[in-house]
């Protein structure tokens, strides 16, 4: 695509304006809103007046917070390209705990730049990102004085505890933002200065296994030997169900995965570098257990996995208690590639359970969340867009790849907008997004904010838009 | 025996002062003495006077607080009985912590009778059981003026901590404690009413399974598929430990196992009423896991057991993170039968452990305390006094059995004292040791005190006790 002079301005005002946008992720990122933690319920406010007063100064009109019952949305938009496909712009500004915080080298909420990268929680999952693309329409309002297509955005602040409000928003309000495609940037790229488009996510299915065993704890001098052992039982189903291979045994589930194609096979043979050097590398262990018969970029995208994330129940403090604990439970998760679901796969779960359980022990299996996968046609102009602008952007060729998280909503913006998904990410896989030490490139970030312009400066030459004025 | 008057006569003075032994034993347990916590090290010096008090007031001589580095020994004997055998009277004055608080219906450090039965913390674990035998003493001296044999006390307050201290007094200091028999009451009774001698207890291994995996935690929409997870590698391993039938399967261990014999099994067939109708009353629970082609009785008392504790690591909070943790461990106990000691089953653990240990995860095994368990040979004179004074104060024969929790200090006494051990309990295996809402039946508390002048006096026919004056 030919540069006009005008674009050329609009990228020189973004570069003179690097500081401005470094002090407002700043500011977003000393925001301590974890959104699973009830005593941040003020955050949770605080961030999305944060998020309301960025549209507000990226001249979006009717911006507001919709209340859904838990963190309010924030919404606005921008509808005066006539005859211009609509984008809609998706992120959240919630972000995860923060534990282990002693792990972390400087406070989590207390942003601090270290050899080009900011460290923060939530400074790549996904304030970042999502204040990335707001910066980049603020930029084409305060240097051209327009866009070149309708914008809207919709931000939440429940992704990473469930997504309640926005779920119930998209599926009972779809109406309120008819759009053309979705533009989400909560997603990674393959490595530094590889621009990538995720074309796939995986679901999820989020359950605890509830084990009772006696009336009441036992002490294992008396009892040991006769009592059941609530988390024996849990051990016990663990292994069951993901053995010393790791392999899934949840009989049904592998007959529900849509088939991975050649072509895919292909984009991800493309992939530079050694998989295995970099999960070295990143993971500081070079043994991948797994399904040996699967690739790693398979194993990693487009298998479902089953985790173990956390046993609750007997003694857990320092030293020695012989406790044969009444009750105990343990915290799993699926991830699910299509066409395997929450619904189709939690009776799998709950039979094969139910199978494993040992004598004199109860269980029961209790969904704490669940999440559709999903996988995107790659072959449409929104995607195509998308491809160019961050070719541009990064000069050098794009990469498509599936990504191996959750990102539940787009699924339903799928259903509910019948709009395709571009997944154009700037964060990286080793940024510790979910664990300590978060962080997110500064360069990503400022190329997060010229990639929006030139996205939406694309997504201008497509003809039969169906959503502009 | 022919009941002297001087016999009666302690005996009334006995039934004359309950009122003043109930308020001995309520003060006792008003005190918070927990042993693991470091916060209560004030109660342990508190806890430590007290006993001391007691023993002054039953005039024994020489009584003294022996520091070995943590909570202090109590001692103090009377050595005029001369010719007679000299008994040494063990038990401690240390309790378990009270989680989970919630569950007491009465405070764990307010004593309250209901029922005749009076719930604190340590009531019969072992406050109640000591206190009786101090109070025998006293009134033995407070009636008659003296004792009918030699008595040396010494009670300890690391019972429920490992019991470094008094390991390290009687490896190093035996020959300031010598001594014909050990009178131990830290067992319970078949039930109430059923007088009852332990003469065997099972060992102990306790230890921590840490698992690493990563060098630090991974999101499993990331990594999952190809990242080792720690929990699940403890999970394989502690079900390739104890399969759902309930069996160990740590190879060598049984054939350390010293045969049970035809006599014991004779005796435990004696035993009154139905195991299993008291096991489904006491536990709230119908089924029993673990070997069943060994009885009940058999399984909690001469069979080695593996249990699980609890687990650390991960996420344990409420609600969802999908973190895969770096690293994880587990708490586990054996419970050992002679002649297996943690010394010899240590190596059997680890080596089994790292064989179980799945790829890409690293295991080691660390022992947390061990103790050994012992069965006493019960055809000696000082249990066979026991035995007759039990059945006389119970108007009841006497009941042998094997106790399934671990009593280490018993075996050490054993082997450095050269003198057999008496374990002859007044509490009732129900009363809640190491759980919420603790309980010991007053009826059994005065039976104590009863039962232990009865059993110096049958001590006093014994001929040929090698540490009397």
């Amino acid at each position: 695509m030919a540069v006009s002079s005008q674009t050329q301005a609009v990228h020189a005002y973004i570069d003179q304006h690097r500081d401005d946008y470094l002090n407002d992720l700043k500011t977003f990122l000393r925001i301590p809103s974890i959104s699973t933690l009830p005593k941040h319920k003020k955050d949770m406010q605080r961030a999305a007046e944060f998020v309301q007063q960025q549209l507000t100064a990226a001249r979006m009109e009717n911006v507001r917070l919709i209340d859904m019952g838990g963190a309010p949305l924030v919404a606005g938009e921008w509808l005066h390209a006539a005859g211009k496909p609509t984008i809609l712009i998706y992120g959240h500004y919630d972000v995860q705990p923060v534990d282990p915080e002693h792990l972390w080298e400087s406070k989590p909420f207390e942003p601090t730049i270290r050899d080009g990268k900011i460290y923060a929680r939530g400074a790549t999952d996904d304030k970042g990102q999502v204040l990335a693309m707001i910066e980049g329409v603020k930029a084409l309002m305060a240097a051209a004085g327009k866009l070149p297509v309708n914008v809207r955005f919709l931000i939440e602040g429940e992704e990473e505890y469930g997504g309640a409000g926005i779920e119930k928003y998209v599926t009972e309000r779809a109406e309120e933002i008819p759009c053309d495609a979705v533009l989400i940037a909560d997603t990674h790229m393959l490595g530094p200065g590889l621009p990538s488009i995720v074309y796939g996510t995986r679901g999820i299915l989020f359950a605890e296994i509830v084990a009772r065993g006696a009336a009441h704890d036992l002490h294992s001098g008396t009892y040991g030997g006769v009592a059941p052992n609530p988390l024996h039982a849990l051990a016990l189903i663990i292994a069951g169900l993901k053995g010393k291979d790791g392999a899934i045994k949840l009989p049904g589930l592998e007959k529900l995965a849509k088939p991975v194609t050649d072509e895919e096979r292909g984009w991800w043979a493309q992939h530079p570098g050694s998989v295995e050097e970099r999960l070295q590398r990143e993971m500081g262990v070079g043994v991948f257990p797994g399904e040996q018969e699967f690739a790693p970029t398979e194993r990693m995208a487009a298998r479902a996995t089953f985790e173990v994330h956390g046993f609750v129940g007997g003694f857990q403090d320092e030293g020695a208690k012989t406790v044969i604990p009444a009750e105990a439970k343990v915290k799993v998760s699926l991830r699910l590639v299509p066409d395997q679901t929450p619904d189709n796969v939690l009776p799998l779960l709950r039979k094969q359970v139910a199978k494993l359980t040992p004598p004199g022990v109860q269980t029961d299996v209790q969904l704490v969340h669940g999440g559709l996968g999903m996988v995107v046609d790659v072959h449409n102009p929104y995607i195509e867009a998308a491809s160019a602008a961050l070719s541009e952007e990064y000069n050098h060729p794009t990469y498509f790849l599936r990504e191996g998280g959750s990102i539940p909503i787009a699924p339903l913006f799928m259903e509910r907008l019948h709009a395709p998904i571009v997944f154009a990410g700037y964060g990286l896989a080793d940024e510790g997004l979910h664990a300590p030490n978060e962080h997110f490139n500064l360069d990503n970030f400022y190329h997060g904010i010229h990639g929006t312009v030139r996205y939406l400066e694309h997504v201008a030459t497509i003809k039969g838009g169906r959503h502009g004025k």
